[in-house]
């Protein structure tokens, strides 16, 4: 087998076998097939794209070429969740406690984040002595007592996956769905979980800017889902604009505390209890959707999701008293600032990605691996579209250790867009694919 | 500038700017661009092509890349010519010699083959003694004298193409006709000639398999011959079966002489021809096609053309007796044997691509670079598409100095296609583009 011929084949929109797709990635895993086949490649995978034999193929040589968790010591169906990804999304720490209060078993493995905010771990590292490096022993032994442990990243898992997500950012190929599609199932696969929940954002803050891609992006996975025995459920929600009201790392774990408590913004709190309830069904804790989304809204009322949230800092080392009073335990920044409504009327739209950007320069985020984060650094919105607003009122407060520039207010001020008529609702929740 | 972006750009289909390519070609060529980026950046060309503009702008950027021959030292008006190479391609070997024996002066830098047979430069090594490297003064001073010389490719011509043509070759993205036009035009731009005249293959044998993809190459090649003002015309003409009887080097010297003692096939002496006449005319030697044609068709019978063969041969070094005793002076193989016909009727099609692989595996060309040619080695048709022949008449002679293996025999057998109908008559010429 030659590169340039399975190069060739793709280009000219042939299907590869197993075996090819195989050869590839262990060649270029390995070394034996340079980078610059394998961007040609990836460019021809970009403009041909992969049918859905291939797309599992290409998800199970990535899995296959690192190692696989080893899930088999904890109890009970578990059950993973990903989201694509947005501004503000903080789903994870409402998700994982709230199913966990209910008996899913929750090992999660996360990443730290690269662009407007931390990524879960940097956002549970807000937390005072938060712990995210555990052994596998005290992994499996947290869950098995808790049902929840969320640690960062360890062991080589999809090493295949970072070499070629690390050429597709410089070479233009990263925006194609079978190479997101199999990226991500590759890292849920290995990561062990028996069942997969994926929240597949759609919108300007999301990747997936159209509805058609966002489900085009969701059938996909879902498929590989099924063409390796792994249960797998896509639900397609709004990112049109930031999801909450937070966006940052400490000021997104204190409305995560307010959505446990039952008390937090309505769509994202919608999100939450959908991903939630579909991953009890697929843990075989409730027979019916509708049924779990019913419970699940009950355990945030009752208070069980926020005493689970204390249990698991606990675990993990953190003070659990943040969760009864996040606003003196939580890291606070040094300067603050308001943006205030240039006019009355209603909130017509908040640009996600503008709004992240701000938070980004604020030091909510990194540009590049290893750059520390502030914690204490973000945007907290005080509208939402469809808001009423007054002439002088606050849409939103900046929280930053720096001192906050004009750059961060003026990219902030631009992302809100009022106008005098009340805009047609966003929906929340636009398709569940499974 | 960032590559990633330039690779997006093309990616979605929009035009670079002239800026733009020149910062892909000088960082390309410089390595601040890596072969990664390029790579993926030429698969993204493959598929979205580039209009007329960009063309030019990335011929020019690779002239730019190195030296440019200066033929000033040269009087009259420079005509280059090149062929889109094929199978038993001598044209540069005939047409040279002819063009010059009316005075237009033939300043011609070649380069050697790779793949079915040598280059111009391989076949004029079969002639003992014949030096292909000659100073640049001497160059000139030959040209001037006998008005022909032709030399191996020396100093550091468009060196981008160079590292570009090695990147496309191992990544799928040869068969590109920007890319090729480009190439093309870059090296006959920076040899420095005043006008161009362009022999674009076409058929089974051609890298251009059909009329269509001919004329689009043809097209864009005059094209940018045009945005740079140099006198570009292209003729197409045939490569369904090998041009001509020869397939090799010695033995295409051997057919060169006989189309220039006016006794050659009637196909190959068209070609040549008709490549010539619109040399002529581009040299300011005629005033129209017609009338350079049968001129030159004269020259052909008059001997003239012979005589400058000889006068150029010797002027190289090379024994011009040669021209008078091609069978006992050029090199002849150890081995000989005979493809017989296995029936009777009419010669259907020879495949060129066959034919050229199994001269090939006899030793008349190379793989690799630097490995070395049997000048010797090769195949001499007898028969072409459309010749009557009777069972177990020859079809084909085999040289070799190996001993001829089982394989290229049955290669070169296969290539001969018989049957009972007497099949149509192949065009020679198909256009001419100007």
């Amino acid at each position: 087998m030659r590169m340039v011929d399975l190069i060739q084949k793709k280009r000219d929109g042939h299907p590869l076998a197993k075996e090819e797709i195989d050869f590839i990635i262990e060649g270029f895993t390995g070394g034996s097939i340079p980078d610059y086949q394998m961007s040609a490649f990836l460019m021809a995978v970009y403009f041909q794209g992969m049918d859905a034999e291939e797309t599992t193929s290409l998800t199970m040589a990535m899995v296959n070429s690192g190692d696989v968790m080893d899930l088999s010591g904890i109890r009970g169906v578990k059950v993973d969740k990903h989201s694509t990804g947005g501004v503000g999304d903080k789903t994870s720490l409402i998700v994982g406690p709230l199913v966990a209060a209910v008996g899913v078993p929750v090992a999660k493995m996360s990443g730290r984040g690269l662009g407007h905010t931390g990524g879960t771990i940097d956002k549970l590292e807000s937390i005072a002595g938060f712990n995210v490096e555990l052994t596998e022993k005290e992994f499996v032994n947290q869950v098995n007592e808790h049902k929840i442990a969320i640690v960062s990243q360890t062991g080589n898992l999809t090493p295949a996956d970072k070499k070629l997500y690390a050429l597709r950012d410089v070479t233009a190929t990263v925006s194609s769905i079978p190479l997101i599609a199999s990226s991500i199932m590759s890292k849920k696969i290995a990561s062990g979980a028996d069942a997969v929940v994926l929240d597949v954002k759609v919108g300007s803050g999301a990747f997936m800017k159209s509805l058609p891609a966002a489900r085009e992006l969701a059938e996909t996975m879902v498929r590989i889902g099924k063409g390796v025995n792994k249960k797998t459920i896509a639900v397609i929600t709004d990112m049109n604009q930031p999801l909450g009201y937070a966006v940052g790392n400490a000021n997104e774990v204190m409305e995560a505390v307010q959505v446990l408590g039952g008390r937090g913004e309505a769509g994202l709190t919608r999100v939450c209890l959908t991903v939630a309830a579909h991953m009890t069904v697929a843990g075989g804790i409730y027979a019916g959707f509708d049924q779990a989304y019913a419970a699940l809204a009950g355990v945030l009322q009752s208070g069980r999701a926020l005493t689970k949230f204390k249990q698991f800092i606990q675990a993990q080392g953190g003070n659990p008293a943040v969760v009864d009073n996040p606003g003196e335990l939580l890291p606070r920044a040094r300067y603050q600032a308001q943006l205030k409504s240039p006019a009355a009327g209603y909130v017509q739209s908040i640009v996600a990605e503008q709004v992240g950007t701000a938070a980004m320069l604020l030091g909510a985020g990194r540009k590049t691996k290893n750059e520390p984060i502030d914690h204490a650094a973000g945007i907290t919105l005080q509208k939402k579209v469809g808001d009423k607003v007054e002439y002088g009122e606050v849409l939103a407060y900046l929280h930053s250790n720096r001192e906050i520039t004009p750059r961060a207010m003026t990219m902030l001020s631009e992302s809100f867009i009022i106008g005098t008529q009340r805009p047609e609702e966003l929906p929340v929740v636009y398709d569940v694919i499974e």
